[in-house]
């Protein structure tokens, strides 16, 4: 059985309270289950984790290669600025894939580069909550892949 | 029965025979009809139209309103140059999803501006044929949302 | 009687059908026909041509010089991205006149650089049709200074 | 009748007396008599400014939606320079069209930029006197349309 | 008794009745009005001109140094563009204090740069009539330190 | 009464410890004091709130919009790299005003790029711990206008 | 025998007719004439192929590499514009020689940045028709070192 | 004999007032007094005009080719930003020196380029009140060699 | 006896795990040995501190300048993205050493950008662990030198 | 009988020495002597000059005039560095052919630039020794035109 | 008796030899008679130095403040490449005269920066020889007030 | 026993007698002496050479690999001009350390930018005279490891 970790960046925790018209109704919760969900008719087994702290993301990921085949990343605002993030995704030997809620190069000038997608082994972006669905398939064909 | 165009920009006709360590080894004919297999298990059917022609895909996206219920492409090279077939896509009003075999953004700078991107529904790069894979999907679900 | 060419780039075969908020209600036929009309009370003769291909336009100028007194012409996204047809214009001995429905200028960065501008007798933008019109008068001008 | 203000920025006073090359033979009085009977013919009535004062041009522009129904302006080296008219044509309600004798875009890279273009309702620029009277034309119509 | 001139730049006479969205409904006389109160609270005096002239701003800065103890400006569109308003604080040997009515870092890319900023003692923007109040209120603390 | 939370960034509970001819004399207890005592004339009340962790600030202004009816916050180092505190404060429905001990428009290249300003209510900088008492004043006044 | 290819770019098919001051005085035909007997000095064989359409272009160097040995080509206004050419050489395995007739660093900003160079096996610009002879010369050279 | 209009720009009243540690303290009352005792040694006559208004300086130089042989300008702020001055010069048929007291590329970097070096017949800058008087001796030749 | 703080940044509590090829295959506690190895040659004495927080970073650095002599810091990561690191360094009264594993010059464009080498007293990249100790031997200097 | 200057740019008496997988196996002795018997071929004399000294390759391009009819030269690192040497090509009234061993435009971004091929004849690289050849073959040809 | 050393940059002995139209047709032994004869007029000695070579002119300046009281130079070339040259002045404790025959701001861009301005006494360009004579001319003057 | 090569570039021949409170007391004999004391402590050799002529150093680095175990070049101004000395290490085998006594990072805009430390084995900048020593001790240790 494939396990993925997925992780989302920071303010995350907000979405379905704040900015709907931007990132949809869903919170957080709702989402994740909707993700363990497809995970399951994958035969993949997720788990979540949420921070507003880079330095957090950071460990995490530095832990994960150990108990997990593979990430789907959210890395929100962390995308643009964290050099931290992305080297702790190239030490890490399980693929990385990035999702994001929205289409960000759509959006303002400095959302249109990410530091992270160099780094990850693919990147998913604009369709909302099924960013997350599409990223988790990625995973488990990727993890499997090896 | 959803319908879905999947355009393969210019130079892609020859996958499969050229730089199989970049683009892997399967060739055009075969990756069509993974992708059909793909949207057939998603009740989709799918029609395919590779160019080399900036004009010829501007022209194909111009029309296909009328007969697809959205588009999976890849615009290979003319992601980053091509402001026409932009304008054809933000003209038509089905969703396009853009497609990528490889990570543009872990390639040369100028690869990692895409064009296509802003008027996109959404964008999936880095997963090889599974690109197109997920696309289908995104565009099923793309295009059930109307 | 002077005779003008009148040059519709990509795109614009889908006039008064999309984006109609953008571009005005007219198709292109209908467009044409104004063009004409305008002509005529100028004691001038108008030829039609569009097309989404980057080459077919660069002909079309190639071999204008010896049939028509003067160019109008919306190169619409071609404006900003085609060397080809910018040397096109710099071969052709008569005057060619930029036009834009728009007022490329108050759009997105990348359309406020044409690098048709540079070689154009002189450019019209942001009139909606009428850009066509006071270009039609121009070119009329234009060709009996010589 | 359509009531135009014409306005002509800094160093056109010197217009046929200086720079014949670049900028033609007729001094700004022969001019303005010319684009008086063009506007004639189009059942509009002129009124011209000239100033070589930033300040001056605001002024005549901040005070102008009362008196007319739109402006032709040629801003001359303020085109590059000043936010201050650029703010006055944003804050007036009529229409003001910008003119050009040379193709700015032809000229130094410092003059292919116009801080005016983005506000005016559109731009003509390359036809010596005759981008006058193209404006002219072009404002009586944006007059009319409201 | 603390003395403060208050300087308008262009446009701003036109207050109240232009562009009310952008920056409100009272006019440049109701809004003396307001800081003129607020600087009777402070036991200051206020003076105020506004101009569209660059020129007439830097007399007024070098004349200023004699007669007052504080300058609070709005310089508006020379905000953006003047050296010489810069070069007349510089040698003023009173503080300026800058402010703007609207968050000039949330509007267009060319408003986002201050040449004022650097030489003026401190800057508040975004407030809309309060930006005056707060920068009163400032100017009279900086005047009473020296 | 209003409630204000006072959000003091990096490195500011150094102050009056360091570096004093650029920050100032007091410590940040004595800063704190002096806010509240103003905050207290104004019939407001304060919370105070320093950290060195940009995922610290994202956590307390993504909890304050239910405790609190404005933010003054500093954010001190973060100004200039934190993509995650703006995305926070877009998604707080309370006013957010910006305050700087220092004219940071005075002072090194990359200090003069706020990224938290667009997204501000407004901003205050250059006045020392005025900035903090006029900061207090501009939520106030903010809030009491919803 | 080697077999070569020489393609010529955009509006060169207007060789001889227009801008012979830049371009010289003969035309494609005879220049063609005159490769073709420098390449039989050389036991090679050449082929030609005219084009103002990138796709065209795109087109036959993707189908080359069966029936020649190595590829002369002058992508003329391509050179600065297409990816799809750049990739197309890149895919082919003969060797591609990029000729100018101009020396194309001494022209135009726009002109002296070659996308084509990167992938070419070398460049010769400046030489007027001496430089398809000589590119001619490369590429027997080139395609025996296989 | 020789006469030079000797054009002081903005602020330069204020000399010997104010910033001396930059500048020197001389006023400008003094200082011309030294250029026109120069200008007598090399049998020239001056004249002189000091202004803070951008047109009025524009204005003087348009009728100076009437009246003077050369002009020795120090254009302070307007070096920096004045398209219109450049205009003024370049479409006057005298010499046109530009001085400086400072050596501007000693300087903040916005003061490190001229918009007016470039059309003047040349350039003197960094020697404080010689930088004048080194300008009247160039002048007067200048205005010998015709 | 000199006193040393050591700071280890992001990601370095995986050395000697991830990654051999480019940071060799000592982990950080073999490291953190040969480096108080080191110091106690020069009689010095070592503390050490790794973190991925920012903050924590920036904490551990404010309060160092009572309990240490010298700080040596591998800033990793946030190298290139901390300005809240840099200001910490500013504050604190001791000398701080930048040392880094590889030559950041030689890696990617936005590894050549430290933010805080500017602030240190000095800097040391490329020499591996020899860096470390090259560190406390400049600490060591610097220290005594006060 | 031709004569013509070959000059070699510093550290090219490494070749065949050093970094034999980028500039070939060969030493300059050798590389001169295939020079000098293309040379014999085409009826023309070869001198042959190696310098590591900027000022050397400048003094000597300023005395070729009288001595040769032709230079090829190999910048090497003054490519991009040298505007002396550059002068002096501009000075000399024979024709400079600059050629390179590497396709400089496939390497390092600074090698992608040079301040050479400008005022050159023309340029030629990528062929290994070929480019010698044929930069001599190209400067017989341009020797002879005159 | 003042003693002023005169430094020509590279190629400089080409004068009068070598495109006359740009630098006039003295040579540079009749250029040094005009300074030396020049010099006499003020009291003061010259001495001559013309070197190629960047590192002979480091040398010369390094050793010139214990012989002259102030050095004219026109660097040529190395004006806009030359870090050593500028550091050399920067090191020698006499004022130093940056001179060029040509007015270098209204020639190419890569002219219009020089590096030698911002450490130089002050920099006079675009008068031909009179530029040495001024020169000189304000180096009898700087040395004096020494 | 190690011999190293220590290389001065130009102005470093003033050391200790210019500029003393950028550089330090020392002059350049003294360090020399510093420098071959320390490496006798590592049972090391130093042979120095100091030379104002970047081809002179190139020449020196090109000769010095059959001679010495490693360099320690201090490039001063040519950090930051000299490509040849870069090409010059990259084609030596033996390892480069590159040392500063002053931090470059903390200096003019173009000293931050070093074109050596690429090609370096380290780099090490900011201490002083122990800088170098650092330096020897940095090339012993590398030349050790082969």
């Amino acid at each position: 059985m494939t396990t993925i970790l997925v992780i989302h960046g920071p303010n995350l925790n907000l979405l379905g309270k704040r900015e709907q018209g931007l990132y949809g109704k869903l919170d957080l919760r709702a989402i994740n289950k909707k993700i363990a969900e497809k995970a399951k008719t994958l035969k993949a087994k997720t788990e979540f984790y949420q921070s507003d702290h880079e330095g957090g993301i950071v460990e995490i990921i530095g832990g994960a290669g150990k108990k997990f085949d593979a990430i789907v990343m959210n890395p929100a605002a962390y995308t643009h600025t964290s050099v931290a993030i992305r080297d702790a995704i190239s030490a890490v030997d399980i693929p990385v894939i990035e999702v994001h809620l929205t289409n960000i190069y759509a959006r303002e000038e400095f959302r249109q580069k990410s530091l992270i997608s160099p780094v990850a082994k693919g990147s998913i972006c604009g369709f909302g909550i099924d960013s997350y669905l599409l990223g988790v398939e990625a995973a488990v064909a990727a993890a499997k892949k090896g």
